[in-house]
């Protein structure tokens, strides 16, 4: 089969597909393409060194010229930290994305000194058309504000994407538009791709509004200062905050780079009001306890964050004081458990009084719809088929399991993998074939280069260190010049382990020796020295390094060694 | 205040308070030192290539003459997995433990060939006296047999440790005696040690014979294979599945050196029995699936186990068929939840149906008691003054709480630091002075000696690699010979970068010929190659690997370079 079928159309993603994270989702008809979202995952503990990851761009940048726009649909990480890096890859003739998106993009391609110029801010209202494709939004509720859902209208039908979302009956921002995706739905939705990260959730989420109480009643009964920490992305929780703060009459000092930058933001957005409230930590050090509160990052423990370093005792403005309450308003992202733990644990030493969602579920709720509210959705929409997106398999699982109680025929679910295609001809959907995609890892300002051999090394040097052997070989006359030098990184302390290391030293000269009589190949010389340091090392010490030989004449000119 | 103050009595812990792990107590009366428990914590994440961490056991080298005995409640890890160590530092006279703790304190001591001759089986009827002091113990229950609390009668009042506890009034093994701790505590008290693992969950542990039910609802509803994950340490919950599967007529193939191990000791010593329902796999693959139960390692997502190998389809004899059942009868250790999530996502890619506790809370319980068992403990034991231990900050402190609503005054509570040291005179409890106490590593077979040097390292490494940059330099003539090698690991993939390489390779040379010009001092020459290398590599990549610069005259005799 042909992969540009021009009479129908495809639905495949880039990312966000078995995983919570870089959220890249395309539907293609004839010789147009629409894109919404470009996210990055933050890298999980087993890829060392890797800053993000990215979706593999390949088919875009080979499909360059069919590329119409680029659709966002809320301001999250996930779903625009990977702009900067495609608009480096890939011509994207325009991005449409709403206002508060817009604001946190813009910094974005600020620090990176990138131009940009077509930069467009949809409303709900907006409509943009196409040759083959018109696209239309959707208001919803998601952590955020502006956050939206995007309806595609193509010649073979209508597909829907949430976003992001929850359904929050009092919200804090405006209401998700029921009547719109009700309205929607009715006119014949054919497919629906929607949110699975909590499907896991039974019931409904709490209303942010369960917050905002469970906030003021701890700003009126504790007259020490308040120290909370929370997501600087969760906009909405940042403007309870403000708000209590303002009428319990505390002022706030903001701590962390992105809290500072979400902050302004919103400020500028008009989304959080009372200008006047901030202060200077200088200035919440002269205050009274009672008239205080700081506002931080590092609700997940990350160890250079705020609260972390306040927890420390090593933050240079602020100390604990035993009368503080720390609050996280937050919960732990998978994989954060201990090092939050840890953060705890130092605060409850300082004693400290700490509240956290486990002990006072109401002091965070989730951005994502659970199991009931998904149903909502799916009810709203009402589509022939459905394809679960934003999450781990067995989310996207769930979300399926889901999606057949609420009547749609399991035949109709499609739970994907990144790459794999959709083909949507006349309303009726099947399983075609996959393109490329994958993760791309960004580490430092080198894109797509941290290959598996690197990182390899990497995980054996981080666990037992690196020893160099060098050694001098006049090739001419087949002798060893000198004693072969054995130096260390990460494996022992040298001055404990001078025996050792002399010892190596004459393993090494041995295994040189044993091999430059016969005839000089410097890779037969070097298996030599890997083979005979790499079981004494491990015999002495348990332990095993990389052992990396080099070998040089300094007769001949020397070339790279790898 | 002279620390040998003959007249009172020392209570310390070595390990085991602020951690969950490595457990060491030890009370101190006159010239008798008795330890109870000798445990291991495994490290965390940021611990790169450690092993194990053990206490730090100088104080008790320091006063070897004065130890009388090692007393251990039972055989888990974090209770006896330090004996190796201690063996080969200190001199301890005898051992005592309970009878499921010695078949494995023997096999340990056979795998690294440790001769230790006085190794004693204490029942709970054996009461061990010595000059000032009288040990006797009673009957816990925890997840493994032969669980015991332990209580030290000194002239200066009685001693209770716990040890690892829950109350389960429907154990699957024999009861904890109630009558016998409820006998302690009539006759007095002074000082309760107490197990705050679960301080913070709330209620009462649910029973082993709950999880019971549970395994038998699900033996008796499906019919394809069932595997399931489990602690190897867990011997109750072993000795269920193997009753489970006699009595649902299915063979059991076991999974795991660890799993194996525990099976085999527990066989040896009566707990489990049904020795011929065990079969090799490949016994298993000749099976119907429905007469087959697959045991396995893996419960926490450990990449090498069997689990992780079975759910990435590379596990030699086991491959996944689409009618397994795969059960976590676990829960998630904190730290593990991202390489769970992994295993239960591969195997749900495979079609499998997979059962944890958070989908079915009744097939893993905890071993260790809750709130209202804690309370249940204190008044049982009535001390007069209470020290929580086993457990982090937030459950001791929580715990002390615990003990105040059980009507202890707060002042007669001690949240303690490993080295802190309570002195009990008279039935008074005050805290005194501290002992040398911390976190010992041990990797590989070498013990103690990975400094922060090392990790710091290694940590470097690990995120950015390292570039080495070899010059030979004839010191006599002030010249450098040949070109400066540059090899480099876990920096960047050499074949792609042929280019950079040679950009560092000119940017080394300058460096080396500035310095080498004026005066030859390998300090100098190093610090200026680590200057120019670490900042243009940081500009053209944005990594900061370690720069490791080597200079060498093969003309002098060359000596080891760190």
């Amino acid at each position: 089969m042909k992969f540009f079928d021009e009479t129908d159309t495809k639905v495949f993603a880039l990312g966000g597909l078995g995983e919570v994270g870089k959220n890249m989702y395309c539907v293609m008809t004839g010789n147009e393409i629409i894109i919404t979202d470009a996210g990055i995952t933050f890298p999980e503990g087993d890829l060392l060194g890797v800053d993000y990851v990215i979706p593999d761009f390949t088919f875009l940048k080979k499909n360059e010229n069919k590329i119409k726009a680029l659709f966002i649909t809320h301001g999250h990480e996930d779903h625009i930290g990977g702009i900067p890096f495609l608009l480096q890859a890939v011509n994207i003739p325009v991005i449409y994305a709403p206002n508060q998106a817009v604001g946190l993009i813009k910094r974005k391609l600020e620090d990176r000194n990138i131009r940009y110029d077509n930069l467009k801010i949809y409303t709900e209202d907006t409509k943009v058309k196409f040759k083959t494709m018109e696209v239309e939004f959707f208001r919803t509720t998601h952590s955020i504000p502006d956050s939206h859902g995007i309806c595609i209208h193509t010649p073979n039908g209508t597909i829907v994407t949430t976003g992001d979302f929850k359904f929050d009956f009092t919200p804090i921002g405006p209401m998700a538009n029921l009547h719109k995706m009700a309205s929607i739905g009715s006119k014949g939705v054919t497919l629906l791709l929607s949110d699975s990260t909590n499907a896991l959730n039974e019931g409904m989420s709490a209303s942010e509004s369960k917050v905002d109480e469970a906030l003021s009643e701890i700003f009126t009964r504790h007259h020490g200062r308040i120290i909370i920490a929370t997501f600087a992305s969760n906009i909405y929780r940042l403007k309870h905050i403000v708000d209590t703060c303002k009428r319990n009459d505390r002022k706030i000092a903001i701590f962390g780079r992105s809290m500072e930058n979400n902050i302004e933001i919103s400020i500028e957005g008009g989304y959080i009001k009372n200008k006047e409230i901030f202060i200077t930590p200088e200035e919440a050090n002269l205050l009274p306890p009672n008239k205080v509160c700081l506002l931080c990052t590092g609700s997940q423990g990350e160890p250079l964050a705020a609260l972390s370093r306040i927890a420390n005792g090593s933050h240079k403005q602020i100390k604990i004081q035993p009368q503080d309450l720390v609050v996280f308003s937050s919960s732990a992202i998978p994989g954060n458990a201990l090092s939050i733990s840890k953060t705890i644990n130092k605060l409850y030493l300082q004693g400290v009084k700490v509240y956290t969602n486990t002990l006072l579920s109401d002091i965070h709720t989730s951005g994502h719809a659970s199991e009931e509210e998904l149903k909502l959705m799916l009810h709203l929409i009402k589509p022939k088929y459905f394809m679960p997106f934003h999450g781990e398999y067995r989310m996207l699982k769930k979300h399926t399991d889901i999606a057949v109680d609420c009547g749609i025929p399991r035949e109709n679910t499609f739970v994907m993998k990144n790459g794999e295609v959709l083909s949507i001809k006349k309303g009726k959907i099947t399983k075609v074939n996959s393109i490329q995609a994958g993760d791309i890892y960004v580490d430092g300002n080198r894109i797509g280069e941290v290959s598996n051999a690197v990182m390899r090394d990497r995980k054996i040097m981080s666990s037992d260190g690196i020893v160099v052997v060098i050694a001098n070989i006049d090739t001419a006359e087949n002798k060893l010049l000198g004693n072969p030098n054995i130096t260390t990184r990460g494996f022992v302390l040298v001055n404990d382990n001078i025996e050792l290391l002399k010892q190596l030293e004459e393993i090494s000269k041995k295994a040189i020796i044993s091999k430059i009589q016969k005839h000089v190949n410097y890779n037969e010389i070097k298996l030599e020295i890997i083979n005979s340091l790499s079981s004494s090392i491990f015999e002495k010490t348990g332990r095993r390094p990389i052992i990396l030989p080099v070998i040089m004449d300094i007769k001949k000119d020397v070339k790279i060694n790898s």
